[in-house]
């Protein structure tokens, strides 16, 4: 019998009924000859509420408490899943992080999963039953609540679909796929029916929300196929799988773009072996997710370092910028949180030259700056000024002919 | 280093600023040099909107997945307080039931603890931290989640002040001690300043609120010293002892009353060896709270046997007698949920006999007709209908010149 691992994020699952709406649709797939574990985030707006209330309480909040107070949300979600179930005659049983067997390690708030067990959830499979398991969570190697951080519960779904060896990994999500653009932004952006998992990497790389980064690593290494829809039209949204190679390939196939980071620069680094290693392996150690790194060619003996970070990094990393660039005889270290970053995707850019002039001529015409520009196989990034990254993405979805 | 287990309920924790009070209160404790092991019950109504949440998605809900529900409150309160008290400067560190090694059997809803591991916190007070530890649920030996049911979270706090040899065990509640009589109907009542376990018991299982009577059977077995005051004006409460010879004692201790019992009649039980052991038995498979016994003599060969449920159970336990009067040839099965309890409790009734007949004398002079009584050394229990409940208190209060 085929094995589906089905998510359900907090939208999914906003209500009473958007519960009961959930569980129809789990004991349909059932109905349909498939095994179904299903994997539950916090209801709504839960995590948010939860973060409220540790701020109304205390400013100091220990990573190992906030992981206790966040990890109550998906217990509530997924006893009541499985009471809706229960209600519709499917025998289903919940599982925490740690019943589930999710190890992972002792970095709090965001713990990499090491190894899942599973042998409750095979017992219960064998049993004829559904386990509905907490995503976002597991048990440390010292026994603690651990959470996953952010997009968690995706990476718990693939985490648990390659363990189990489950034939479909589905994200239901409140977005019906992935799209050629932002919807909110091109409204004639495309929701693409397919694309292989390198694209979909550098699409949530690069600042496509629906699927978290890590979460589609894990699917690509594992080999799981990921099928993102939505949980409130139920119709068919996009796949994410190996690339064939017969598949029709897009030059491009999406225009992202993202907000949510900064860019910081040390100015005047001198231009001694090992000095790069060392800023960012101080980054690396004060957990700064660092993603665009930029380093122009020396002059006079120094170099300028840019690079960026999520804008919750920006204070740790300036510390360390700081220290590092004090210690090592650098010039003063710059913060700009006034950027953010557009990108092509597409795995087709590879045997297309030409893609990158073509993207910066489309940005010069409309008269936007680029800042930094950053380049793979089948990506293109460019930093530009956030207030112009709207017009930039729309000329972009226009200039490679995306539109529906 | 003497060790205080304090416990503290919802009204304690009922929002932020009550969290942080109740921090405050905890590190006050400890800067007086003692170790302290905190348990959390859920935090204000908390549990009661997790049950109204289930209600609205699921009539079916099944035991294992309440108490999975149910769980996620503490884990809240728990994390919250251990921030708080952070920010104080405290190393506070909290832990489930399952973590926190209480060990229990596999009844769902109402859940018996078998053992507490308490390794884990023994470390922690090694390390001189404070463990919170979430009260009310403990992890199965199916290693499934489970709940102690009413009044738990005493229970947590008794059970752990046992296990590790604490010198004390305080309960704070919203009261500020146990009373000679419910203070909203007899305004003048007394809070007691010491009573025995025997009396805690008594008043326990006849209706005073203050305790669940687990909490203090488990206190009396383990010989742990509860005080019960509260969180609210921090003023000390009523102390729960071993009773000392020299204790002087007044010969009626308290008035208490309990509404929330139904009354169970069994017409015309053929009087054959057996049957009243059958019917009980039957009512305890079916988990169903048996208080009161009385059967009348038999008369014509047939006997009519009266018990009193909590309300809650009187649908279990009229199923059990209507399937047992049937089968064994007995007559109709009455069922009245208009009655009430009201008892005097009293270590000194031991040595004053003509109490009862003092009780019974004052509730005759206001006309209060007495349906069933049952006595032990230190209690004398009648029913009445529920509308004279508080008349009967009072009266009793009076006469046996309990006020202040």
């Amino acid at each position: 019998m085929p094995l589906v691992v089905q998510k359900f994020g907090g939208t999914s699952l906003g209500d009473a009924e958007r519960v009961r709406a959930v569980a129809d649709h789990v004991a349909r797939t059932r109905r349909q000859g498939n095994d179904v574990v299903v994997v539950v985030s916090a209801m709504g707006r839960t995590t948010d509420d939860l973060i409220r209330l540790a701020g109304d309480v205390s400013v100091v909040q220990p990573p190992r408490e906030l992981d206790m107070l966040l990890t109550s949300g998906e217990r509530v979600s997924m006893a009541v899943l499985c009471m809706a179930l229960a209600e519709l005659g499917v025998d289903a049983v919940s599982f925490t992080g740690s019943q589930a067997g999710i190890i992972t390690d002792t970095t709090h708030t965001r713990a990499k999963i090491l190894e899942v067990r599973g042998d409750r959830l095979r017992e219960a499979l064998g049993a004829r039953r559904v386990p509905v398991v907490a995503g976002f969570q597991g048990v440390s190697t010292d026994h603690d609540v651990t959470t996953l951080g952010r997009g968690g519960s995706d990476t718990t779904a693939v985490a648990l679909a390659a363990a189990l060896g489950a034939d479909l990994c589905e994200i239901y999500t409140d977005v019906t796929g992935v799209f050629s653009a932002d919807p909110r932004i091109v409204p004639t952006a495309r929701r693409l029916g397919r694309v292989s998992f390198e694209e979909m990497l550098d699409i949530a790389a690069s600042g496509g929300r629906v699927l978290a980064l890590r979460s589609v690593e894990f699917a690509r290494n594992h080999h799981v196929p990921l099928h993102v829809r939505s949980s409130f039209t139920w119709e068919p949204g996009t796949w994410v799988v190996e690339e064939e190679p017969s598949m029709e390939q897009a030059v491009v196939t999406a225009v992202t773009h993202d907000t949510s980071e900064a860019k910081v620069t040390v100015v005047r680094v001198p231009d001694t072996p090992g000095l790069a290693a060392r800023l960012f392996r101080a980054l690396a150690d004060a957990n700064a997710n660092v993603d665009m790194i930029v380093q122009n060619i020396s002059v006079h003996g120094t170099t300028d370092i840019s690079f960026t970070v999520p804008r919750v990094d920006l204070p740790a990393s300036l510390q360390v910028c700081e220290d590092l660039a004090q210690e090592i005889g650098a010039g003063e270290v710059l913060a700009d949180d006034a950027i953010a970053k557009v990108s092509l995707v597409g795995a087709g850019m590879r045997s297309h030259p030409g893609i990158s002039a073509t993207m910066f001529e489309t940005l010069a015409t409309h008269g936007i700056n680029i800042e930094m520009i950053s380049t793979s196989t089948i990506r293109i990034t460019c930093v530009v000024r956030a207030e112009r990254v709207e017009d930039a993405v729309q000329a972009l979805h226009r200039a490679f002919e995306l539109d529906v």
